[in-house]
């Protein structure tokens, strides 16, 4: 039997992003299943960024639509990230190291078939529609993701 | 035997207090046994708003007890709180979807009999006393939220 | 045989050092096997405060490594940092319980034999030279630690 990695994918940031991303394309290399569940902030690492929808959204969803990170490459550092200069030291670093970049890391990730899970509860208060976000992204509830979490063997609060 | 989850609060932030909480109450529902252990800042969330005791405490621990958070409704975002401004966009969303708040997701833990425990060096730092909390929180060591944690099925450090 | 309990140090705050190196320490006391795994900001936790190597690095590195905390004393908080007066009401209440500070935990980790592993990628990355961390720090790849997350009994993302 498959060992089984859970990932609840809630800041946001970059750096986080990249993290989660690293460990699950690993795990994936070890033959370990994987499943991300992107709730809150996570949500924004798989909005697609070509697909913004303004309809049927009341007024804060759509200033919130429009003020929030759409994909990786928007994704702030969750510290030195001094207006953007942080993130950009780290990646001309990884250039540096021909280390990939987040969008390669979750490029691999949609290819391996990871699970990628949206917060049911949050893409609802938050306004979003299923085709704003990748089309790998099933949107389930919390109920489903504990199921999932307390059958594997390990789970992360990232 | 029931399946037990384990969370240790760390952050007291209204985001992530909310969703320990919620993955709190689904827990329940799926007759899962949860703990939640709450240390340094995450026991803001726990303290009882209308109970505040300067006695006995040093100068820095009055100014402490003063200055922090106390219950959930004062929590910051842990980002996009711009002076307030973030945390009510969320509350507007919340009530706009009729998803429940703060405040309820926490009444509901209290009336599900999730356990509640504070940190016991957290709070001799903090120079909390045991009335400055809710009469659900018990007091504990770490010892003892590691032998829970231990033996859980999952831990998330939130 | 023995319960494990891995953390995955990330941040790099002072705080969240404190809560690792707690945890640590604790479970080492019930004889359980504790490793930690540092990687992006937690590396700073393990630099060595007295060596620094500008050798051999490209500009990005060399900023990197002079802007970046070296050891547990240059750690920031992760909220109430207050320019450095929030950790100094800390530490002023720690001082008053006769509590131990942080370089205390991270030298009682040190003798306990607690595994201290620096994540091979953040450290190629950030350009940091083995020499550069304390003597007991050991460099692995992420599948190194993802094997061992996966066998042990607990995860906490820090």
């Amino acid at each position: 039997m498959h060992r089984r990695m859970n990932l609840l994918m809630f800041s946001g940031e970059y750096d986080k992003a990249m993290a989660g991303l690293i460990l699950a394309n690993t795990a994936k290399e070890l033959d370990v299943e994987v499943t991300m569940f992107f709730a809150f902030w996570g949500l924004f690492l798989v909005r697609d960024p070509e697909k913004l929808s303004l309809e049927d959204k009341s007024l804060y969803e759509r200033m919130f639509a429009l003020l929030t990170p759409r994909g990786p490459e928007q994704l702030p550092m969750s510290r030195m990230n001094f207006a953007g200069f942080g993130k950009h030291m780290l990646e001309e670093m990884l250039k540096d190291d021909e280390a990939p970049r987040l969008i390669h890391f979750l490029k691999g990730a949609r290819k391996k078939n990871i699970k990628f899970y949206a917060c049911k509860l949050s893409v609802e208060v938050m306004g979003f529609k299923q085709e704003e976000f990748l089309p790998e992204v099933e949107i389930i509830d919390a109920k489903s993701y504990l199921n999932d979490a307390l059958d594997s063997d390990m789970q992360l609060f990232i």
